[in-house]
């Protein structure tokens, strides 16, 4: 299996996330263009992952530069950095992915065309390598919250395919069964998209893991029957109060836990915290076309011009949420406290 | 419009709720058994309608019946009896018409099958009737709950579809719109079986009430975000401390209701207690086909044998509930109390 984002020299090769499981098919972009509409369409979806695709856009926007020095290279940089970053709002990793790109352009931006596109190439490596490394430290800090024996709710794909390999949510679940404990995971389908479906499904069945899929009105009866013993999700964006930013359903199952006494953990990459936003008010969500609500892979589901809301994201207030789990650690609330540490 | 179901003399018509709002086709039963599965393939579905669908193919099996008087006879009536109670297990409307029906044929069975007959049909058109009756009451006590500009949210389908015309949910909405509130609903689109994509949805726009189509797992954020003033929705039994069963995601929409601190009403007519339960334990839950989940209008969203639960209903406990409104008015906690009135 090719990982969900492979670079292949003059391209970047991705997994197309909206086609998956019915077909295994992959997308091959050569223009930085190409990479922003992967990104609005959701060939490639998941925080992170949308980073690692668009700090590669940015080097292939720059390989296809002509300008060498001076404010012609200024304005294709620019361009291209602007196309990326309005593909998509609320991931935090998305903007801070292309910061360390910029970093390293404004480093190097004397140096020559050759030398630029070089350094641009190895920082999207690192962020790509660095993200693996990542999801293997939040496994193994967060998989300590799973026991033997539990069953797991997740919502949306928090796995391999929202990262360069792993997954955050997953991850955790993963270094858990790796551990030897025996997880049973609940994967809410995750409506509009599905990810739950079609991706969650997918890759625990890859690995062996039990899942079992339920629609997202389901979650809270079972949590209240007894039947689910933690919730872990990823996020799109965590403010410096704890507030996170994921997939819309993310708060009504917060809600749902904190009622049934179950604890809700947040497993995201350091980079996922937004330090400038101090609560989660300031969070942009993000509306989506209308059709993914009205349709299901092509087939109307209600009237064609049914009106329609279709926010991408909801905010969990940080009281739901009993720990943040990132590479450095278990983080527990107060979040204000706690997210500041280096390490915990 | 044809009524949800109509009398055609020997055969029952129904509109295929399988179908809408795509197709507005039209299904025939003239057996008994053919009314048995159309109940329990959802071609009608709604608590009162399958209740009144359940009371006209109790007449088509007796008009089928050979067996003039004695053991025979009621050998015919047990076998038709007991095939569409087994149809769906929840919807208290079901065994309540059923019984109706029953009680009429034990009135009736020493007068021969011409006079059962009758009778039975008579009390079929009874049940029918009452219920179209009985939903303007519903609309009338409960449309006083909302007040101009709210906007209403609502889960599943508790409108003219589920019902012999009217509905007890949307009936509110409609009353209150009737007295020149201007009302818009927000309808969750409710899967598995998207009653309120394809049916709530199709109603409300016919009778010209603003609806706005989301998915379940937006419903909770769009109340945080202050855009919900009331909630209401049917019910398929309640007990008789108020404990109601109700479509699968109405729990969770009464949990997030109470966390934002907006009124949950519950519209259903009083066949809709059973009064034999003390509280919501004793309600048996429907466990339906897996591929309603994995599925959407024949099309696979997951992997062809992922593991799947479907419960159909869920029981929201009476603590979340503001108030149960029926035909003999507003009912207020404590419900052991209230629910005992012969009127409020």
């Amino acid at each position: 299996m090719l990982p969900t984002i492979a670079w292949r020299g003059r391209s970047l090769v991705m997994i197309d996330q909206r086609k998956l499981p019915g077909q295994e098919t992959y997308v091959r972009c050569r223009t930085y263009i190409q990479v922003a509409q992967a990104i609005e369409k959701m060939v490639v979806r998941g925080a992170p992952a949308i980073g690692i695709a668009a700090a590669y856009g940015l080097v292939l926007g720059m390989m296809a530069a002509r300008a060498e020095t001076g404010r012609s290279l200024e304005h294709d940089f620019e361009k291209v950095y602007r196309r990326l970053e309005r593909t998509r709002p609320t991931a935090r990793n998305l903007f801070w992915a292309l910061e360390r790109m910029k970093a390293v352009y404004e480093r190097t931006r004397g140096d020559g065309l050759r030398a630029i596109r070089a350094a641009l190439l190895e920082e999207a490596k690192a962020i790509e390598n660095e993200d693996a490394e990542t999801n293997r430290d939040i496994g193994r800090h967060g998989q300590a919250l799973l026991r033997d024996g539990m069953t797991v709710l997740t919502h949306c794909n928090a796995g391999a395919l929202a990262t360069a390999a792993y997954g955050t949510a997953l991850g955790i679940i993963r270094a858990a069964a790796a551990e030897g404990k025996r997880i049973r995971v609940f994967a809410d389908e995750t409506r509009p998209f599905l990810q739950g479906a079609r991706l969650t499904v997918w890759e625990l069945d890859r690995d062996g893991i039990q899942v079992v899929l339920i629609t997202d009105g389901m979650a809270g009866w079972f949590m209240r029957r007894g039947e689910i013993q933690a919730v872990v999700v990823g996020a799109d964006r965590i403010a410096r109060n704890g507030d996170t930013a994921n997939k819309i359903g993310t708060y009504s199952v917060a809600v749902l836990a904190r009622e049934n006494g179950i604890p809700f953990y947040v497993a995201a990459p350091e980079s996922t915290i937004d330090r400038t936003l101090p609560d989660g008010g300031g969070i942009p969500i993000e509306e989506r076309n209308p059709d993914e609500v009205r349709q299901v892979g092509g087939r109307l589901l209600t009237l064609p011009c049914a009106e329609v809301r279709n926010p991408a994201f909801d905010v969990t207030p940080a009281r739901y949420i009993t720990a943040i789990v990132t590479e450095r650690g278990v983080r527990r609330p107060p979040y204000e406290k706690s997210l500041k540490d280096p390490g915990v």
